[in-house]
């Protein structure tokens, strides 16, 4: 079997870490990680460098044989608020991303595998009742209500662009909340930053009353998705990726509590660029591969004795 | 009747002309004129300056109390091909227009009429056939397949999400390909370039086979559109604003032919960023306001008229 050179974008944040670690038990497969960190498996090539920076990503195509870029990079996150952070998401995602996809037509790379927003690209519709219709399929409207969801779709649609022109072949993944393994991340992540506070005995943060519904994928479920649409060759689809269950935060809270028992929270005013209500429609997925989601309290216990285990590792 | 102010970015161009010369019709109505041209026309207040700057925006804002903002700038065209194209399009188009989202928001502009394209932001979708499927109304898909397009479908998005957050009213017009009186580009337009160039005995420029098809609003009706829609105070709303009819390159040519007679034609190879065919379903815009288009063989004749007019003075 030929070797497969898969470059990983982002490959040192929490779902990179997690596809990294699954990638390299094949072993037909060589994995490039790019990025700001770097990292400890023998396993990886990792490649540092700036993704704003062209000629640094440009040194990985001309060094590697790259079959496949998995696009994993966010710099900002839906809660940026104003004109600034949005010309700097702009940017820092759009205008690289771009670079990305003139240097993969320039050397050939052939395979794009991008992580976009499943909970930040379909938005709001302002006719719409939101307590209604909040469960997106992937052809639903797209009326963003923050710059991150509104960059993430602008994305998308240059994919499309270089696709349909110079035959690059995608997989855009819509990808609700993550949570599980390997997340490092003090801020962003309800379940795991919500963990990681208990065991600390810190209070919980919470925007908003509790009553926000997401929709949370466990970060097996997300790896074991990416590998499996690979790996059934699945190309030039746009495909939600969630458990296609909503919680509310209330919902999570509780969950949490049955694994760890009790903890204090601290409520905060709620985030305007948020939405209040979304949840995946899964049937393409389900169409495409076989997928049960892991049952979300089976995920908070694997997630809590994890981060148990790493917090000792740390003290 | 309280005076209104408006602000036209682009005043200068062919759109913003026609427009600009029957708004200042109105006694009530105070036109400002902001772009890098200069104007002739003491009812109105011209303001030099580039809309990359951002100050020099504000200025405008600062010395004036304006009621709308008419943005009709682009800087681009559709058929911009390369990489390099698409990054200067996103920072001359989509970051100039959010710094002027800022300032409207800033300075409590309350409403804005954007020029959107109407033949660019719906594009191809590659799994339906273009030669059933190319008639567009507002809800349909939107897969540009030119940078110019996906900027034109951002800006939108950023619109929205503008009024959605901080109540900007707005009026998305997704314009198809406009011609007639007081259009002076050389490379732009396909029925004005041609009766300019059957004036000065040369041949017209064909792109593809002729079999390129396009919805061709004439710009009397076209301002006649917009000043409607302004008078009835229509807000928040994405509007196909076209003839609902298509015609191929080959079509437009015979009926310029009846108008002027014979001429030649060079055929140069298509341009693989043009959509091969779009009409504009227009229904919302007849639902809306009372709209019959201008028969196009009146409207080529009163163009060929003007730029014959035109010619003379020239010379």
């Amino acid at each position: 079997m030929k070797t497969k050179h898969i470059l990983v974008l982002g490959g040192n944040g929490f779902i990179g870490v997690n596809l990294v670690n699954r990638l390299i038990q094949n072993r037909d497969t060589v994995v490039i990680v790019f990025g700001l960190g770097v990292g400890d498996n023998k396993s990886v090539k990792y490649v540092q460098g700036d993704f704003n920076s062209q000629q640094a990503l440009e040194n990985v195509f001309t060094t590697y044989s790259i079959d496949t870029v998995v696009h994993l990079i966010s710099s900002t996150s839906p809660a940026d608020p104003d004109g600034l952070g949005m010309i700097h998401d702009i940017n820092s995602n759009l205008t690289t991303t771009i670079q990305l996809l003139n240097l993969m037509k320039k050397y050939q790379v052939r395979n794009l595998v991008f992580a976009s927003s499943g909970g930040t690209v379909y938005g709001v519709d302002k006719n719409a009742d939101p307590e209604v219709s909040f469960t997106h399929s992937e052809n639903d409207f797209n009326n963003p209500i923050s710059s991150h969801g509104i960059v993430k779709l602008t994305i998308e649609k240059y994919i499309y662009l270089y696709s349909y022109h110079f035959g690059i072949k995608f997989l855009i993944l819509r990808i609700s909340n993550p949570f599980g393994e390997n997340h490092f991340s003090l801020s962003h992540g309800l379940i795991n930053v919500a963990l990681k506070n208990i065991i600390n005995g810190e209070k919980i943060e919470v925007w908003g009353d509790g009553s926000v519904v997401r929709d949370y994928i466990y970060i097996k479920d997300c790896v074991d998705i990416i590998l499996n649409l690979l790996d059934r060759n699945i190309v030039n689809q746009i495909i939600n990726v969630g458990s296609g269950q909503g919680y509310s935060i209330s919902e999570v809270l509780n969950v949490i509590k049955q694994v760890t028992g009790g903890f204090d929270i601290s409520y905060y005013p709620s985030r305007k660029f948020d939405v209040p209500k979304i949840v995946l429609d899964i049937t393409k997925l389900q169409s495409l591969i076989p997928f049960t989601p892991t049952n979300i309290l089976q995920g908070v216990k694997n997630t809590y004795e994890w981060t148990v285990d790493q917090m000792k590792k740390i003290s």
